[in-house]
């Protein structure tokens, strides 16, 4: 998703200024959620149909609001010492067992969350 | 954040099972808020100096929680074939600007938004 | 919205546990964000025109969200001493002058927040 | 919470405008998460002992958010046919049953959620 190098950029923007005394998991939780909000907010009153001209008309609105998350995300997964990639491997694969291709192809029923 | 071999297992996880037609930006949207939701449900009642006890008992909970985002976000940032790292750096020169270290450092005045 | 008699009932199921302690502006904004994503959670991936099979469907579980939404507003504005009432018809003038009827009838255009 | 009249007028408003149209279940779902990601990103990044002054100093935008929150919650009451009163006294028993006082009196193990 993002770079070693941008990653270890942000992280030096924030000791830089001294403010890793801002971050705990709580606080960068709080964020996310806030960051969430802000995006949903573009797409709050429209109807579906309207999503894809919102999406062309606000671009780099929508992947400023993306990259608050991720960098919030890569403050969160540095701090915690999180193994992201292994995190998502084994959250992919529980969706595999959880939603074989033969039962769950198409199917808005078994289509619960990803 | 996670490889591109991840990300390519979980865009075939979604071909798949033929659930593109589920993801729109609004859709996804709306999901990364309640993951952000679930995630800081986490944190909710506890004190600020619980937090790191809470951290260390459900580092695997957290780590489920995060995988969720990232994947979402993968989808998001896939579908709308934004340019991640262009907008990380963005985001980043903008915060240098408005947030030069001398001025910056230490200071919970000047601590907003990251 | 709810009576005083249930406010009041609200409020001494909180003091007779000696719960106050967990909740502070703070705690209870969070709350309220996490039981929002429980909320919008049960419209996540479904298509507009199954919202109200989903309403029809769900009734009592989504009474239960609001329900802990409303608790927490009652406690939000009980502890913080705001006069809800008078905020309301404050946000309401302030939007019958944003939104002149005959500017705002129908237009999605006008249509930003209420 | 809010009286009758105040409710009516907020219900005029909608429909004096023709605005109806752009609530769902699922709209004003989204619209609460909005609101109240909108509420805690007052609290984001301060430590548990600012809060007070922040609550001291913010009171109106507080109170304004609340209304938000306050106005989105009578829509959606309204439009569900929800009872509210009874939704809440519901959730007040089953608390009441969940947490027995002798029990829970000031226990932080307890206190998972109100």
């Amino acid at each position: 998703m993002i770079s070693a190098e941008l990653r270890e950029r942000l992280l030096k923007f924030r000791s830089d200024r001294d403010w890793e005394q801002f971050h705990s998991a709580r606080t960068l939780a709080i964020a996310l959620s806030v960051e969430a909000g802000e995006l949903i907010e573009h797409f709050q009153w429209i109807p579906e149909q309207d999503v894809d001209h919102v999406v062309s008309e606000r671009r780099d609105e929508l992947a400023s609001e993306v990259a608050d998350l991720a960098i919030l995300l890569t403050y969160f997964v540095h701090d915690l010492s999180l193994d992201l990639e292994g995190a998502v491997r084994d959250k992919l694969l529980l969706n595999e067992q959880k939603y074989p291709i033969d039962k769950s192809k198409g199917s808005a029923k078994k289509y619960s969350r990803l």
